[in-house]
């Protein structure tokens, strides 16, 4: 089957995990991104080759009751799907293709759609088919050391009661508080329809943003600390890997903005008008992530400007203190190399006589005192001693 | 309550004052922005952990006659904001999270505006609620020290009859010469409605950026000295520091101009067409205030690499000094050196035979001289002595 | 009266003159902006602290007959405006309050307008009110030294037989010839209605750029030539300069664009189809200032980066005559020095037998010399002497 | 002929061939493109110098059946093209202008679609003609070794039950797999009409970008490697060399996504509703090309920065060497020389005392000890040695 | 008269011939516009001050005869403008104002168009007067020596059954082709009206800029071999003409590409249909030289960083060098002085026994040869020596 010979083509899926320390940075691909082989037939379904087990949870409710449950077969989920009460049909790990296939038969999916929720990572956007909107979005999450983020696609298909979402990893997404408020009846959830589900799980992606985006507000504010004081090599390195980083979580927010915006205006059936006030107030978050990443690239494009030119006052300190020792030091030496010479002082009275004089070598001596004197308040009145208190540790 | 979880996850409030002399950096934030924990649900009020008390002042006031009460409770509000006459309620203060519920509940807030006024700060905007419209702003201030400026968030809720503002800090704002018009009866202000109010204050935020953006002008003006006769270190964080401020005054203007655009556009049946006109002069100066962001960015990247040129200058005045001494005095230290060899004169006439010449010292001096001579010569013909009368103190 | 006291806040007229002298640096202000306090009212009328008195000109014409007067009060110009003959109106100098306001009210201007005319300077734009079009531009004129430009500005307001013109200062300004002639009845001017002189006096405004664009032509043409051949730290203060003054041009000229579009485009009766088509010339033209401010800005920074490489250029040359010579006299001065050692050559036969050689020195001599040979010929190999020849005076 | 006369200004197309070993680099020529001689007729044919020769082969396919066979003559087509069938005439090579004019002939092509179909290349393009789709595309593949790609144009004429391809190279093209796909009736495609067709073919053509990318995106990641630890010469020549091919890539591609919008858009008769959907999901892959090209572009700016900042850091290092050396060694040589004079200490006590003192040659030597136990410490303390063991073999 | 006057102001026009060549470069003048007096009537004619004489040729053809005549006045066309068969009036030269006048009046075009045609350089564009559409366009030509270009403004006005062109220089066009075309009945162009005519040459303007840009780009790509191996402030220079004579370019093509635009959407009547597919063609030929410049100015601005990288990199050699050798002898010489002390062996056992050893002088040899050992090893570990082969005569 072509559907193995192809996997080759596509970039090993352990890369995805972010981190920004020196050692592990190997691991890191902020830019992967899903191809198929030139020629392949669409509706190929090739899931990462680390994919998790595939697992099904179902939640079921409505105003009155709710129910969680774990399916075996996805067949299991078409009982749920024609029923008034709404169900969120939660499918977690990319890696039984199978399973995958007869999910795409059991909820009608069209094999594009069904392409793009499973051959990972595709560009956020949304697409409107008369019955199903299906959205496709990057969840974004700090990783526990803080240096970094892990990226997961998740894929939401919203049907007039149900809500259909895929996630890559099974481990982590940012849905908890969600689950807990369906199950705690808390705020309008329970009262409200798939829509308001698919808005609060989209919502709570936008979300996830923030706190990375801290994160990185935070180096930033390091490195201005860093590159003005004790700017190395290691600096450079920090600046361009947080270039990089944001370069990759603009690529994420960017069509997931233009997606919701199209999710608003489309006017789909499915979303009704009071969700749209609350798309709207998601929509405005996308735009304020945005612009704090633009502002963030920004900050740290101004900081490698700023870089450069510490590197650049550094060598002017390193050059002048060069200059002072030898501007000083050169003339004596020529001095005491000049009287150091063996002219024969017997053979002529005019051969270095000074070497015969009685006050000689103190009258010697006092011309090298007013020449070190003379150059050092030369370059005192031009300031450069001032800043070698300045060159700290670096 | 999850209420108090995820406050731990917002940027202390404390962060957004703001001032440019080095001791106190750590405190500025100008980068500030509120956002919810992923997954909770929207609605939830979170004002900021060191709010000051909220307090209510109530202006009333037709043409006829003016009052001003502060009000103990938001439900005093609702007598007056169904009469003719104009109710400006002015909330100051967000830290009473009871308080700002129920003023929510009196004036028919939607959940999300309430949020939107209360979990600051926010991204100004624009939302026209059939019966209201609500106008999100930042309010700019000069620090007085006059070296940064505080940002304050100001929301506006215009009604029929009534104008809503609810400000973050009650010590400060720019609404002075508003309320002492409407005390005194200047202008037009009591004989027009709440859409007037509504753009006098509106026109006072804008307004309140030309003092700020002044003062970037001057700090502007002096680095521009600084940058050509003593650039330091300093002078690259100071340019550092103004792009820094003036992109966090570019956030708050770009959405302003936008959002009040949206409302001339927008034909919202609570603001007349006389106030309209008034508004199309607030876009003017909006206009204007980004006009000069923008140029002032401009000028301030201009300086970064007048001062990178600046630091390759003086880098070469260094080394220009130091190529010219030792340019001159290590060829005559090579000859007092060759002079200064023990080459035994006695084994051989060919030996040394100079140091036995009756001239021979006055001879060498002689060759020294005129090697200095020409060497002087030399860098001065190529302009090098000229540069170092302007090397001042720097 | 608030009037007073707000003046305070506005920068002082003065600096408006521009030069680029480096003495009177400090006078210019070519970023110059009106602001009004926060919270003063709308219409209040604040013209520069050192504005010129002010004086009214009044030409009246048709095609049979034109007359020119000196009116001592405004409400005098209201016999001329009804009159199917043109009157155009020209204000000069803005030194007197009360005339402007009754001005006002003999047009019949809103406040707003009024405001827009006398606080100046405004940002150039068009507003259409139903019986009049208020056009605010911003005239330019070179210096008389040709070193910088002066700014005024010149706002419009034209009615159906009637246009006012208001200027900053009386002494100069680019409507001679227009007066001219209309005196002289040349061109079609005198057949024509006052849509017709609005035209001309705005295409006069634009045309006026031209000269002042001319002249930074020229300075850039004369920084090219300097900036390869002797660049210095004053060669980069012009290049800053003159993008600061390009920076300014274009805050006059981008407006202005927008402005004539609209007044083309907005299809007010005021302007006839006919002089739709010489407007549409103008505006050609303001493209065209344009399409050269932005090329100019461009080579501008274009000569920002050769100089920056220019810098780093005479540097290297300045490295290579240091290293040439250091290389070349250390190995020749250690060799000195080594026999220059004091070791006891009566001690042992292998102390520095080398002295007491018959031809010991002549040896030193020549291996110093081949020394002295080789480094020369290697570093002529590498052409670093091909470069002095072309170091002139720098 | 003035044909073969106007050929001579056409840039020989053997210079396409794409690589980046420095050695064959002068045979690169991304930026190919093909123009007229001003003031030819158009519609003149003028394949490139040394095209291929040109054979037709055509694939005759229904749902029950398909067959391919090798034309002879392009007159052969016609039988095929009004069945019902799908006939895809695939023409590979250029080199037979009379074929080529035969050809156009037969399919009834506008002189234009000709001329832009065999003189390669052109810029990417879609146009509709009533009866007739034209697509304008350009293939990239990777080349053999991996450092660079090979660009082809690929031309498309869809009609209602054909579709003529034409190619500049025989040997290789990525239409391979949809080739078995006909034979061995996999997917839908025998079942589809030729819109399908196309559609799948574009879609190769575009999937065609992803491996060259994935060489992009691990060549800067090589380069992000080497940027830091071993900046010379030649790393700067690779990324601009990248930073070239991208610009090539992104003049390929960008064009090619208007096209296929035009073509979403257009709303041609020959295009399907259903391959419409596929199209949107071959839109959605060029927009991913161009974000990757872009993102890269950036990354390869990004490592420009970086490589200069690197190079400044060596500077900095080797003078920090430079300096620590003379700073401790010339004040030490000062001291030995100033005790290498000869003042005759018979002649005064005040002559040099220290030669003839008991202790004077240790407490020199301790004297000098010290300083050089100071000078180390001054620069120990200022970290200068640290870096060095950072300084590997660069 | 004013005319006389006023023509001072305008550059003279002997600066537009183009030449890179350092000696004449002060007779470049890219950057040529005509401009008005400020206040001079619209309408005003003033060619420039050393235009050649005016000729008029005239060609008239249908699809059955051709002729070519040279007229003495502009009055001899208007017998042929009002026939069936198209007329081709083109003038060469504007150096008689008279004749310019007549053929406008002949013609009857707008004093605008008249002042657009004479006033030479205007911007390129489109304009349509019911009756005629009048063509602005600047044709460039590769200068002989193939270092520059020359520019000329021609100008199209399209009438029902003639097309008037007007030309600045009879030397030289591009329409020779086009002549020879009519001439010889060569394709459709005898059988086409005057609008297939005025595509041909606007044609041929557009092709003419395929040479001058293909002259840029070996330009670039000799650039882009010197910039590495040999960088002089030469090639610095070099870069910036190139950059500044691609701004030129752009700036005629960029409002070439609108006009076309404007023509093929304008939907004049006397533009028919089968003339805008060939329009189209020539709008895709803009396009593509758009392209082209933009990727070229791309390339020269990479080629800039590349320089100074190059720069910073020569740098690093020549620093290299002189640490290597200071590094290297400053130890040595310092042994060498210390050894060359004179204190009194004879006075104390510690005063410098190591002069009266015996081995002394070769133990001192022999550590001097150690350290050398030794610090040549350090340099070349750290891969020191191997890039001086790389420095090549530079």
């Amino acid at each position: 089957m072509s559907n193995q010979g192809s996997m080759v083509n596509r970039p090993p899926q352990s890369k995805r995990f972010v981190s920004t320390s020196q050692e592990e940075e190997s691991e890191i691909d902020y830019f992967d991104y899903y191809y198929d082989d030139p020629g392949t037939p669409p509706g190929l379904i090739q899931p990462p080759e680390d994919a998790s087990p595939t697992t099904i949870v179902l939640i079921d409710y409505n105003e009155a009751s709710a129910s969680r449950v774990q399916l075996t077969t996805p067949e299991a989920c078409s009982d749920y799907l024609d029923t008034e009460s709404v169900s969120w049909v939660d499918v977690l790990g990319l890696g039984s293709t199978d399973i995958l296939k007869r999910l795409g038969q059991v909820f009608g999916l069209h094999p594009l759609v069904l392409e793009d929720i499973v051959n990972v990572p595709q560009r956020p956007k949304v697409e409107d088919y008369d019955d199903q909107v299906v959205i496709i979005a990057q969840m974004v999450m700090l990783t526990d050391k803080g240096d970094g983020f892990w990226v997961e696609q998740v894929s939401f298909v919203l049907g007039k009661h149900y809500l259909l979402t895929v996630q890559e990893e099974p481990q982590r997404d940012c849905f908890g508080p969600v689950r807990d408020r369906i199950r705690t009846n808390k705020g309008i959830i329970r009262k409200s329809g798939a829509d308001y589900l698919a808005y609060t799980l989209l919502d709570a992606v936008v979300d996830g943003f923030f706190p990375v985006l801290e994160a990185y507000g935070e180096r930033i504010e390091d490195l201005e600390e860093e590159v003005v004081t004790a700017p190395t090599n290691r600096t450079l390195q920090k600046i361009y890997q947080i270039r990089r980083e944001l370069l990759a979580l603009r690529r994420s927010i960017w069509p997931l903005r233009d997606a919701i915006n199209t999710l608003i205006r489309g006017g789909s059936d499915l979303v009704g008008p009071n969700v749209e006030i609350y798309l709207r107030d998601c929509y405005d978050h996308t735009v304020q992530v945005m612009d704090m990443v633009e502002t963030y690239r920004e900050l740290a494009s101004g900081l490698m400007d700023v870089y450069l030119s510490s590197v650049g006052n550094k060598m002017n300190e390193i050059m002048k203190l060069l200059t002072v020792i030898s501007s000083i030091f050169i003339p004596l030496t020529f001095i005491a190399g000049l009287y150091g010479m063996n002219f024969n002082t017997e053979k002529s009275p005019w051969n270095m006589p000074e070497l015969n004089w009685y006050w000689g070598y103190p009258l010697c001596l006092a011309s090298m005192f007013a020449i070190f004197c003379g150059l050092v308040y030369f370059f005192w009145r031009r300031g450069w001693f001032e800043n070698f208190s300045t060159i700290k540790k670096d």
